[in-house]
């Protein structure tokens, strides 16, 4: 594991790393937010972050300002890359298919097999690695934006008692049903919609779970891609009819990008400092 | 005038636009962010910030987290570009003279004019397109980093009366003494020292001034550029010895990243409020 950025900030370091993931079989890079607390020798709660398409580790670091809230609840922070990267990794000319879009889950099909393993990176590797190497309880919570939210949302429901919280800003909801995620479940995936109910939020949430983990949305309402990508309402009719317990808040005006995920971050990393502290 | 990004931000909007300058002659971009009182059409005081080399409009909106503080205060921000931009315009290979690299000032020389005159476009055209297109009052305020932090000093102390207060993150404190500002200030202004004076912090409060604006300055310890570029103890010997009113404060482990600014720039922001409101 070698470093390649660190920087003060709000008290704390804001850092990337960078190291050989053997889940994923390349390099990947990550940011990790130690507070002060962390830098003082207290063992701190890991928030994770997931990224939207086409994100690296960087989008999140340098524009989401989620460290002066992190530094103030005592939280680390870790935001991993979206997707293994390489010469020797599987792509796609489009933006939304292979590197940058992995979609976090574990492909089954060629030519994404072996290293489109995002979820085993996310889940299991990364945070051992965090726990190992940084001043980190076995506390965890996670979030992310869009295609992450859809990440978030999932990783927590499929991961019973492994996140003491999950919320999302723009997920994508129902990836089975919009053209992003019914892109790359076919990639990923293959055509046995079964296998594509395992990663929608809506779909899990329509059948039987083991945890009603609450889940906090926030969904700006002037989103490009609300309509078309993005269906919240069919979040909001899934947990309605599971009793699954949902927080929605649609923000009015509010579009895609890092300005509308700033404005509120304040307030997600609020809730998840709360239920870590539980 | 157009409009060319505009957000949801903090219950205000930011805003990116595109205008004909005719002090520069050429295509300009500013990002303007309007706080939730301007939205609710009260005229509220404008911050202008300027950037270091290299960056455009996009880097202070995008990572410095200054719209939450602008947000709380009422401040309009107005971030401009670095310099004259565009095929028409000259410019050099290097990043640290022509495109990127204005200075903020009016070049004298070869091939630099007409276009390079940062000073006339940042002090008067601009703020007069803002303060007729916008909520704006006519208190103004500036501050800056780097090569800005440079500009928003000279800027104020060259036009007393006309900035409320001024402040500087790791500003080129001397540009006469360190190699970015002799290089820059030969090739715009030539080489009579005592024109390069008049655009230097510490020359002009080593001379006669008429105003004695407080000056608050933030510089990291662990800047890249400290020594070699920015010097800060030569603007606290010159401040000093002419009894010119400076905080001045050394932060220990910080560098010259915008993870810097985020750091401090609430507290930039509250003072330029506190200033504003006087």
């Amino acid at each position: 594991m070698e470093q390649i950025e660190h920087h003060a900030c709000f008290g704390g370091r804001q850092e990337v790393w960078k190291h050989a993931s053997s889940t994923l079989g390349c390099e990947m890079r990550f940011g990790v937010y130690l507070p002060p607390a962390a830098l003082a020798g207290q063992r701190c709660p890991v928030l994770y972050w997931l990224s939207g398409l086409t994100c690296s580790e960087q989008n999140f670091i340098t524009k989401a300002g989620a460290q002066a809230h992190a530094a103030e609840h005592g939280l680390i922070l870790v935001a991993p890359d979206t997707s293994p990267r390489g010469e020797g990794v599987a792509n796609d000319a489009a933006y939304d298919l292979g590197q940058g879009a992995g979609f976090y889950l574990n492909a089954t099909q060629a030519p994404w097999v072996p290293h489109f393993r995002m979820e085993d990176y996310v889940v299991q590797e990364l945070p051992a690695l965090v726990e190992a190497q940084f001043p980190a309880s076995e506390r965890r919570a996670i979030f992310g934006h869009s295609m992450g939210g859809h990440g978030a949302l999932t990783l927590a429901l499929r991961h019973p008692g492994r996140y003491a919280s999950v919320s999302a800003f723009s997920p994508i909801v129902a990836p089975s049903q919009v053209p992003w995620g019914q892109k790359a479940f076919a990639a990923y995936l293959g055509d046995d919609r079964a296998a594509w109910a395992e990663h929608d939020a809506v779909a899990m949430i329509a059948g039987d779970l083991a945890e009603r983990l609450p889940l906090l949305v926030d969904q700006g309402e002037a989103d490009e891609f609300l309509a078309g990508q993005l269906k919240p309402e069919l979040l909001q009719q899934a947990c309605a009819a599971a009793g699954h317990p949902l927080t929605l808040r649609r923000q009015p005006g509010y579009d895609h990008s890092y300005y509308f995920i700033a404005s509120f971050i304040g307030e997600h990393i609020a809730h998840h400092a709360q239920a870590l502290r539980a």
